[in-house]
C-alpha cells in the first residue's frame, strides 16, 4: 500500500498511459477533496452532480472543502434511484453544466453512488465533447466498482447501460467514512461487488472475506482493506483491457443474470437493487457452471453460503413479488449487450477465483436452467 | 489524386494511426456503397439514419446497394432541418438502433447532410459505448466538411454543437451526383465551406475558385476537384490535431460570428442556413481583421466580392428579418465554446490564405465592430 501525505490514506493507481489517475481511499477524504483537486488541476471550476440523499449527508462538506481550496462550484441535485439514469436526467445535467458556463478544462464532480457517477460521467464525456471528471463515490458499490474504469452511461426502455461512453475520471476520492450514512441494505448490496473480485480471480481474498466480513461491515482498517483490494483488482483488469475487447468482460460475473432480474423487476429498487441482482446472479452463475460440469457443487455452495450469511439474496425466490416466465427472462438476457452475434456470452467459472468468459453458451441450456430455478 | 478501382473515383485518406479511413469521392457512388462497405467490414448489419428529403431522393439506391452486397439494413427517417439536432431526435435514433438489435461491431450509416451526420455519428458513438459509423454525405457542406474529422453533436437551448463527442467514421462515401437533387440555396451555402479552405491556407485554391466557380456549381470534374481539395485540406488539419487542442480551430474561420448569427435567428433555416452564416462570418472575420490592422482592405474586399458573386450573404444586413442588438450578439459569442477563460478566441487573418488563431481579442473590440456593422 502506497501511503500519500494524508495519514492512513491508500492510493491505488489506474495505469492508462497518458491518462493514468489515482484512487484515494481513506477516512474523511471528502473534506480534503478541494486540496487534492487544486493540487492536480489548478484554477479549475466545478459542477457537482449529486442526489438528494447524498446531498443531505455530504454536500456541504464537499462544497466547503472546494471553497477552502479556492474552487468555485455549482450544484445539480437529482432524485435518488436507478430511474435517474435516463435521457431526461442526462439532459438536465448537461443543461446545468452549460448553465454554469464551465469550459472544456473544467470539472464535473460526481458526488454519490453508481447512479450519479454513471450519469455525471456520461454528461462530462459529451458536454463540449469531453470535460474533466472527478468521482467522489459515496456508496460501497461506487467505491469498489462503478467509480473505477471509466464506464459511464444511462438506461433506456430497451435495457440497462445500453447507452454511454468510456470517459475516464482524473481522480477518484473514496471517503470510507461516507459509508456510515449509507443505508445498511445498500452497503450489503455493494458488498456483492467486493465478493465478485474474490470470485473472479482472488480466492485468498474470498477466503479472507468469509472469515472477516463482519469487520468490513463495521468499518475501520478491514473496510479500507476490502475497498483497496477491490479497486486494485478492478484497476488491473481495466489497465489491461480499457475498452472491454477481452478480459474486462470478467467483471460482468453475475451481471448477465443480474441485469435480466433488474429488468424483470422494472428497476424497482424496493424489490431489487443492483448489487442484490449481482448477488443472485453470481450464485446462479456458479450453479449454472455446476450444471455445465465446469464447477464443483461444493464451491457453488460455498459462494451461496457466504452471500446468504451477509444477508444477500441468492435465489430468484428471494426476490419479493412475482417474476416473468423463463422465456421472458431469457429475452432480457439476449437483449443484453454481452450477446455477440446470437451466441450467448456468459461469465462461467471452474471454481472460486477461476472465472472465465464462455462465448458459445447455447440459449437452450440457459432456458432450461432458468426454468429449473424459477420459483413455483 | 489516388484513383481506386472504380473509374474516376478519388480517394482521400484521413490519417489517424490505427483509425485511418478513406473518403471516396465520385459520381454515382451511393450505388456502390454496399460493396465498399462489405469489402471493408464483412458480415456487418446496418441502421441507416436519414431525413425525409434525402430519403425521397436517395434512400432506395442505398438500400438496394446494401442488399446486393448481402447487407441487412433498418432505416430511421427524421424531419429535415437543424432542429433535428436535438436530444429528442438523439433519443429516437438511439432507440431505433437498439430496436434493430445491432451490436457493437455493426454500423450506423448517416445518409444526409450535416444535420444527419452530426446526429447519427453522436448516436453511433454512444450506443453500446461506441458502434461502427459510415458517412454518406449528400449535401455539399457535408461532403466537404461535416462528414470528415469525427466531430459529432447536437444543439441545446444554450447553443449550437455544445454537446457531442469525437467519433470517427470508418468510411466516407461522397457521391457528387447526389448533389444534383440538393436545393441550389443549400449548394451555395455548402460552397461557403469550400471557400473557407482557400481562405485558411490555400490562396491558389481560392484564386482557382474565383475563376472557375461556375464549373463547380455545374458539376463534373471541377466539382469533384473542389470537393477532393476541400477534403484533403480538412483531412490534413484533422490528422495533425484530431481533438482540436490547437490548429484545428482554424476550421472555425467565419464560425464565431456565423454561430452567433444562427443563434440570433433562432436556427430558422428560412432566414439563415449554416453555410450562409459562415459566409457572413468569413466576410466579417476579414473586415474585423482589417479593423485590427491585420489584413489589407483589398483582401477583405476580394473575399466579399467572391462570396457575393456566387449569391451568398456577406453582411448582417443581407439576413432577412431583424437581428438583436450588439450586446446580445456578443453574448452568443461569449457562450460559444471557442471562449477560453474569458478571453475571446477568434480566427483572424493576415490576408487570403493566411488565417491564424488569435486568443486574446478584447470583447470591447468585438462589440464596437458589431455595432458598426449592424444594419440601421
Ligand atoms: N460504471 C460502472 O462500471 C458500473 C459498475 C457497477 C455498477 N454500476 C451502476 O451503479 C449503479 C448502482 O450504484 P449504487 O448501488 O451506488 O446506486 P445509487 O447511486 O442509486 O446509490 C444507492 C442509494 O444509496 C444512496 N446513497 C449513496 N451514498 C450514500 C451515502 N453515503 N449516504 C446516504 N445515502 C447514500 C443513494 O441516494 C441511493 O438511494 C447502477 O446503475 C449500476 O448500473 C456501474
Ligand atoms: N461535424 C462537423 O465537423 C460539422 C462541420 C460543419 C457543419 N456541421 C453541421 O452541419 C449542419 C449543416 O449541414 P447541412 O448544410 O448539410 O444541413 P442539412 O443536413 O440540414 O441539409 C440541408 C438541407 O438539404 C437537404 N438535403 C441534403 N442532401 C440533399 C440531397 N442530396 N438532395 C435533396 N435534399 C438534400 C436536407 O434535407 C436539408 O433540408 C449544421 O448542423 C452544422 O453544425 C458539422
Ligand atoms: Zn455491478
Ligand atoms: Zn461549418
Amino acid at each position: 500500500m502506497d501511503a500519500t501525505a494524508a495519514e492512513g490514506t491508500v492510493r491505488v493507481e489506474v495505469d492508462l498511459a497518458g491518462r493514468s489517475y489515482d484512487i484515494l481511499i481513506g477516512d474523511g477524504l471528502i473534506a480534503s477533496c478541494g486540496s487534492e483537486i487544486a493540487r492536480r488541476m489548478p484554477s479549475v471550476r466545478c459542477a457537482i452532480v449529486t442526489d438528494s440523499n447524498v446531498a443531505a449527508a455530504h454536500l456541504a462538506t464537499l462544497v466547503e472543502s472546494l471553497e477552502r481550496a479556492g474552487i468555485e462550484s455549482a450544484t445539480i441535485t437529482l432524485d435518488p434511484g436507478e430511474k435517474t439514469k435516463s435521457f431526461a436526467a442526462l439532459e438536465a445535467v448537461v443543461d446545468g453544466v452549460l448553465g454554469a458556463r464551465l469550459e472544456r478544462g473544467d470539472l464535473v464532480i460526481a458526488l454519490g453512488g453508481g447512479v450519479i457517477g454513471d450519469l455525471a460521467g456520461f454528461a462530462a464525456g459529451i458536454v463540449r465533447r469531453g470535460m474533466g471528471f472527478v468521482q467522489v463515490p459515496t456508496s460501497l458499490l461506487a467505491q469498489v466498482d462503478s467509480s473505477v474504469g471509466g464506464k459511464t452511461g444511462i438506461n433506456t426502455a430497451r435495457g440497462k447501460n445500453l447507452v454511454g461512453l468510456f470517459h475516464q475520471p482524473r481522480l477518484v476520492v473514496a471517503d470510507t467514512a461516507a459509508l456510515d450514512t449509507l443505508p445498511p441494505r445498500e452497503f450489503r448490496a455493494g458488498y456483492a461487488e467486493v465478493v465478485k473480485y474474490g470470485l473472479i480471480d482472488r480466492p485468498d481474498f474470498f477466503a479472507w472475506l468469509e472469515k472477516d466480513w463482519r469487520a468490513v461491515f463495521t468499518g475501520g482498517p478491514a473496510r479500507q482493506r476490502a475497498i483497496a483490494e477491490s479497486c486494485r483488482a478492478k484497476a488491473e483488469i481495466v489497465a489491461r483491457d480499457e475498452l472491454e475487447t477481452g478480459e474486462r468482460a470478467l467483471l460482468n460475473l453475475g451481471h448477465t443474470f443480474g441485469h435480466a432480474l433488474e429488468a424483470a423487476t422494472g428497476y424497482d429498487g424496493a424489490r431489487l437493487v443492483h448489487g442484490e441482482g449481482v448477488a443472485v446472479g453470481m450464485a446462479l452463475a456458479h450453479r449454472f457452471s455446476v450444471r455445465l460440469n465446469q464447477c464443483s457443487a461444493d464451491d457453488a455452495a460455498r459462494v451461496e453460503a457466504h452471500l446468504g450469511e451477509v444477508g444477500l439474496p441468492v435465489r430468484m425466490a428471494d426476490i419479493p413479488g412475482s417474476l416473468p416466465g423463463a422465456e421472458q427472462l431469457l429475452s432480457y438476457i439476449a437483449q443484453d449487450k454481452k450477446v455477440l452475434r446470437g451466441a450467448l456470452t456468459f461469465i462461467l467459472t471452474r471454481g472460486i477465483g477461476r472465472s472465465y468468459i464462455a462465448r458459445d453458451v447455447p440459449a437452450s441450456e440457459v432456458l432450461s436452467f432458468i426454468q429449473e430455478n424459477l420459483p413455483e
